[in-house]
């Protein structure tokens, strides 16, 4: 019997029940923006009674914090050789297939960037799961300023390549591109 | 009596039901993206009836063009001394106060770009108004990779700004990214 099998039902429906929650979850607040969306219609796209979302997530605070981390899911920008990151990190945003789900954590910030609630708790997952490592990685001096160059070309390339991929570029001039990327994102480091 | 006061009353009335429509279109295409809003709750939000839309904008895509044009509103980037550029702009990214709708207009592009009809428009409407320009002002050799190098970072940093404005910088740090986003700028258009 394999470890998949053995789990028990209680927890595959738990299991299942909360990733329906976080789906319906990133859906409602990339649209409505965290003061918009209510609970109540959260919990009706997710086909569950809302007093489940409590119970698995505690409160709206809590749901977003969780939904923030699980639909960026961010590749492991900072574990692979310094001295590769700008070739690397290029290559990713100009030339690599676009990863799924980007744009819904992009619309989730946006849109509630406005609430002093989820600006907040947005600031906080930022800091976690990108600022603070990267600025680790980076070290003195001027870590803040230089992860806050990277954050902006990292950003800009993504929003980019999201509204018009492929509309302009023909073969060769991604490639330049993409060196270009590189070019920039070394100056941002140094 | 002033030339607004001898505006007839039906043009006063025109300009004002033309904005209300445009505000609406704006709120509902950042919310819904292209496909999800309808022109009847568009309608419902501006307070006219369904058929003014048509009979002020044509079809829901023109709307779109129209809404996307007017929702920008994007400063004079390229008219300037072309030396002062990247100083002006990373001025204009990181120091000056950010520019009102802006957020809107991202947000109807991002949320509309899934839309195969609406992501025509948006990149002839990103084409006539940004690229075309910018392409022309920056001349050869690689106008198109340069303009979209520029183009990744002015997005990158209007969006992080967005997002997280003055959450993590001092003022000195504020004056050292804006000297870093001139100098991303001088290799982006180099």
């Amino acid at each position: 019997m394999s470890c998949v099998e053995a789990t028990p039902a209680r927890s595959r429906n738990a299991a299942a029940t909360r990733a329906a929650i976080l789906k319906a979850a990133c859906g409602r607040f990339s649209r409505e923006g965290y003061d918009g969306a209510s609970l109540r219609d959260l919990a009706s796209d997710a086909g569950v009674d809302p007093a489940l979302i409590c119970r698995y997530f505690g409160s709206k605070e809590d749901l977003f914090a969780e939904a923030l981390k699980n639909c960026a899911s961010p590749p492991d920008l900072f574990g692979g050789d310094p001295k590769s990151f700008p070739e690397r990190v290029a290559q990713m945003l100009v030339v690599e297939p676009k990863p799924e789900g980007k744009l819904e954590h992009l619309l989730m910030v946006l849109r509630s960037a406005a609430s002093t609630k989820a600006a907040e708790i947005i600031r906080r997952n930022n800091r976690e799961t990108f600022y603070g490592p990267l600025e680790e990685w980076l070290g003195a001096p001027d870590a803040a300023v230089r992860a806050r160059a990277v954050a902006g070309i990292i950003m800009g390339f993504a929003v980019a390549r999201a509204i018009d991929d492929d509309a302009m570029l023909q073969d060769g001039e991604r490639q330049q591109l993409c060196r270009k990327v590189a070019d920039l994102l070394r100056t941002a480091i140094g």
